[in-house]
């Protein structure tokens, strides 16, 4: 089980691949201003939708990042009681997404991405771009592409769950076409707002187009 | 004109108080395993309606980080050509917004954020809570808590703008309520997507509670 966490500890990073922190030095009208950011990269989401059980894949798995931020775990050297923070507690609902960091096409990288986590083998013309926004702006301004995909039954050739080499691992959820709506607004299941978005557009923006 | 921007430059951050990179340790299903992240602040954002006039009144402000993703800024010594890239790039629209950086509560802190960005002076029972998600779940899951208020003329009492001694230099720009459906989903205008969510929130959702 993905939320089996255990022997948490806390260490400050002196260097790291994933946060790195820059410092852009500027002049605002004249004035001297420094800000401090840190690289990433830009992002795609894939909205699914299973026409013919009318559910939509979504991905669940555990968030080291959310789960830092729900206890507070910003000191140095600081051990995690794993019996009071389960690990239940960084699990999240998202779409199926990943990041850009190959120079591929969005489009072939979307597919590529729903293949991986969801075993869903997606054809390209499905692939309907929604649209694009940041996902931050205070310190990390990157772009995100997201998708909708119709899927049917017989598109699913694999079982999904993400690049185990790589440490993913990716429960594939369905979220019943009923339930989504009230998915949107329900604060007890922790989600990214961007998923959030994809939901309000497909059930109220999608035939408006 | 708070997009005149020059004299850029990147360089790399060995300490900073705003972006603190940390390391989680920790095990899944008995493999252990690490993941970086940084320190966030949870933050607010209200969405204003002056009803008076039909516009929301809305933030834009240079930032940062977004000019830095636009152009990849993400060299140590890089110097940034503003003739090419100019300050434009990296404004945004934004709901008001500010971060739990005060032990306070959190419509107190809505309060006095639209005060000091946006000039308004908003009763307390005014600021409906809409909803609260994460904003990222890749390298900081901060929550972010999104507020509605309707507002009026005579609520006006100052200029806004932020906080000129914390570097602040925010702009208010009205935008017109039969614009406003049309911004959502309008790419040309750069914005972080949890304004949009709150959008489509008051045109699709907000009368259906």
């Amino acid at each position: 089980m993905a939320d089996q966490i255990s022997d948490v500890s806390v260490s400050l990073c002196s260097s790291s691949k994933y946060v790195t922190p820059f410092r852009l030095n500027y002049k605002q009208d004249g004035v001297e201003k420094t800000w401090d950011y840190i690289k990433g990269h830009d992002s795609i989401a894939i909205l699914l939708y299973n026409k013919d059980r009318d559910v939509f894949p979504v991905v669940k798995q555990f968030r080291p990042a959310v789960y830092a931020a729900k206890i507070k775990a910003f000191t140095d050297g600081q051990k995690v009681d794993t019996d009071k923070h389960k690990g239940e507690e960084g699990m999240t609902l998202e779409l199926c997404a990943g990041l850009m960091d190959k120079d591929k096409d969005v489009t072939e990288m979307a597919q590529a991405e729903v293949l991986e986590e969801t075993g869903y083998k997606v054809p390209l013309e499905n692939l309907k771009k929604i649209t694009s926004f940041r996902n931050g702006v205070g310190v990390r301004g990157t772009l995100q592409t997201q998708f909708y995909a119709e899927v049917t039954d017989q598109m699913k050739v694999g079982s999904g769950g993400g690049l185990v080499d790589e440490g993913e691992q990716i429960e594939v959820v369905e979220l019943s076409g009923r339930d989504a709506l009230k998915f949107i607004m329900d604060e007890t299941i922790t989600k990214p707002v961007w998923m959030m978005f994809a939901f309000t557009w497909f059930f109220f923006m999608k035939d408006k187009e």
